[in-house]
């Protein structure tokens, strides 16, 4: 027999089925044993009415967490978690498990504090919670290329192993090349900008590396982007319009594919307008010194206890959970980024706010040659490591500008999870480089 | 007016449109000046009957790479490199470029020698046959995702820096993470075992990193690695089967969405059969004792001349590009491969020949944790690097395998490339780091 995934038992009523999975939970109520499976998609309840059909899982001395299939006639059943169960049950074990796992995989909630869960997250991402929420991820992952596919936009995949720690020297990984020191790439940031000159229009999903040494809730050291560089642009407006998109695009990816886990975590889905809010930084900080008579103007960025009130606003006058903020200082951004033309010490760049946190930062790019030349010397940067990037402005770039996604951080601010260091499989922080 | 994209302009005969790109050529001929405009996704040329119009070019000293808008009526025309072509033309600079690039790109052939092309390859990128060949790149990713996505496989990004050279001790690059060693991961293999225990059916597109100290047309030292493992699999005829699939719905979204590149770069397409033949390597070495009188029998691998010869077969018997060679001597597969239940020296493994060239490795893995433990002692290995691995298989997995496809020699292989250093954007190789 065909085996079928525990998600697809709803559509097979009164026939005989085979599932394959794990045996997550097992449980006696009465003279009735409950077994839950689970696969890799989801559970389902199957039901023991006799002993004798437990015989499999006794000879094998099999607990939780033995790999099997159950055989069984589909019934609906209000009281079975799904509303589905199956029932006269043929046990088949494939790998027993004879020892309990060191994390209890068959509650509805993980007890284990988070190192325990972290150093055991081999069995760990196996509880149905974890196994849910991974899938967002990939879920995010096919939204987003799924907005960008059909836009013409290019999947590339840049070097991860750099010669030069060039955007900012510090927090890089230093690694032996060969006897020659290299780094690993902080961002894809310089080589996305190179390729708008070859595609106009690509993306990249894959791993960045910040040796930052902070150890909060909101810190790894290795994590997903997902990064935008595109050309021919107007302004950072332009910018702004394809990442809404590109989360509507999310957003309904999600919806479509990953439903269960969006019920079973219990995930309020953001509502994306058609034209996200923004507000200009400066216009940010007044509003912050009216609403909350905290004077912020003047500072050079916003504070996470800023960015929470600006959320607030955004929900409660535009009922939006996003909100760009615009034209952020030209001194607390990095010398690529293109100056408001009106007032140059406001730059043409944004961060895309979700549920009072950041969530995106991105803006348009300066593509003159000689703008580049001016904007290092101004940042007191040698020209030098830098002469191959600045080939791709030296002959020919469009107006351009991107944006990163971070995508642990996204998880973390969809689920409502208390670390980013939940949100990713084998998290990399200060202190953890194991599983 | 709205820009369309050059390989759109066949739609629009006789209609006034706006192209925006890269001047690729400028050429005299006559009183008429033709411009090739090369965009994101191609080229089209346009012809300036008047001195007149070329006035923005001359006012800037615009030349080639300039970036510019042309708007032009749509003519067919048989002489046109694709068969239509821009008149009565408005051009409109955007980025005036004033010196020539490092490299030529307005022929059709690269002239330069390939450590210049690679020194420039920021410019080099840009050249209609490399632009070409790297979208290839992109559409084989979407084709693999494709195959996979439609088949219940979730997408996991795992960890890049990992804590110990486990897998094999050799040519791992070493980094200094927070004052701990720690390395580059050479392969997902041990993560994507793993996450098999959470999503049956896993694949990864990212980054691997080998240091191999070698400098052949064959070695880069990073590389894009297609990864799939499944569980539930009756043995490795279950992932040669996916396997196929795979490399058959790469094909197909090539020619689905890279039709004008693969005419570009004249690529001659593989023909994927229903099923692709496959030989013991046992009987494979056989039939070189037969057919060419050399006598492999007892080597424990296959040469390149071996893989050269059973290419040649397989085309001559099967018609086929491809060719499974299974059974390959456990003592020259990684530990964690399940031998052959009936012949145990070898192994339920497999590789791909493509042409005469192996392309993908791959095979049915142990998956019961006193198999590992048994074989961890027979490869003299110690148990303890491998404590949080082993805890996948302590607490239960399925019969599983997968293998790895590697993007570049893919590209290699079908685009008839002289070297691999060729098929990637920015190569790193024993002496090359930038850019």
């Amino acid at each position: 027999m065909e085996r079928i995934r525990t998600t697809e038992v709803a559509a097979h009523v009164g026939e005989r089925v085979q599932v394959a999975g794990w045996l997550n939970t097992l449980r006696r109520l009465g003279g009735i044993t409950f077994l839950v499976i689970r696969d890799g998609w989801g559970t389902v309840q199957s039901v023991a009415q006799d002993e004798s059909d437990l015989a499999p899982l006794k000879e094998a001395d099999a607990g939780v967490e033995s790999v099997l299939t159950v055989e069984g006639t589909v019934a609906s059943s209000p009281q079975a978690p799904g509303g589905f169960e199956l029932q006269n049950i043929t046990v088949n074990i494939i790998t027993p498990v004879t020892e309990p796992p060191p994390l209890t995989l068959s509650k509805r909630e993980i007890k284990a504090a988070q190192p325990t869960l972290l150093d055991h997250a081999v069995i760990g991402n196996r509880h149905i919670t974890r196994q849910a929420m991974l899938r967002l991820g990939a879920g995010i992952m096919m939204g987003f290329r799924r907005t960008l596919n059909a836009r013409g936009f290019t999947e590339i995949q840049t070097p991860k192993i750099v010669e030069s720690a060039t955007e900012s020297g510090a927090n890089v990984f230093k690694l032996d090349y060969f006897g020659k020191p290299a780094y690993l790439a902080q961002s894809p940031q310089f080589y996305k900008q190179i390729m708008v000159g070859v595609f106009e229009r690509v993306y990249e999903v894959g791993p960045v590396f910040r040796a930052e040494p902070h150890d909060t809730t909101r810190h790894i050291n290795e994590y997903v982007s997902l990064d935008v560089e595109f050309g021919f642009i107007q302004n950072h407006f332009t910018v702004m319009a394809l990442l809404r998109d590109i989360i509507a695009g999310i957003v309904s990816t999600l919806e479509e594919t990953c439903s269960s886990e969006l019920k079973l975590l219990e995930v309020r889905m953001p509502f994306v307008p058609a034209e996200i809010p923004h507000i200009h930084f400066t216009d940010a900080q007044e509003l912050i010194f009216t609403q909350h008579k905290v004077d912020v103007r003047g500072e050079p960025d916003l504070s996470p206890q800023d960015e929470h009130w600006l959320g607030e606003w955004a929900q409660e006058k535009f009922g939006s959970d996003f909100l760009f903020v615009t034209g952020y200082p030209m001194r607390k951004r990095p010398f690529y980024t293109y100056p408001d033309p009106d007032r140059p010490e406001y730059s043409n760049s944004f961060d895309l706010v979700f549920r009072g946190t950041e969530l995106v930062t991105g803006g348009q790019r300066l593509h003159l040659y000689n703008d580049y030349l001016r904007a290092l010397e101004k940042a007191h940067l040698p020209v030098e490591p830098f002469t191959t990037y600045l080939e791709a402005f030296r002959y020919g770039m469009p107006p351009h500008g991107g944006f990163a996604i971070g995508l642990e951080r996204f998880l973390m601010q969809l689920t409502g999870l208390p670390s980013v260091k939940l949100t990713t499989m084998f998290p990399r922080d200060i202190n953890r480089l194991s599983p």
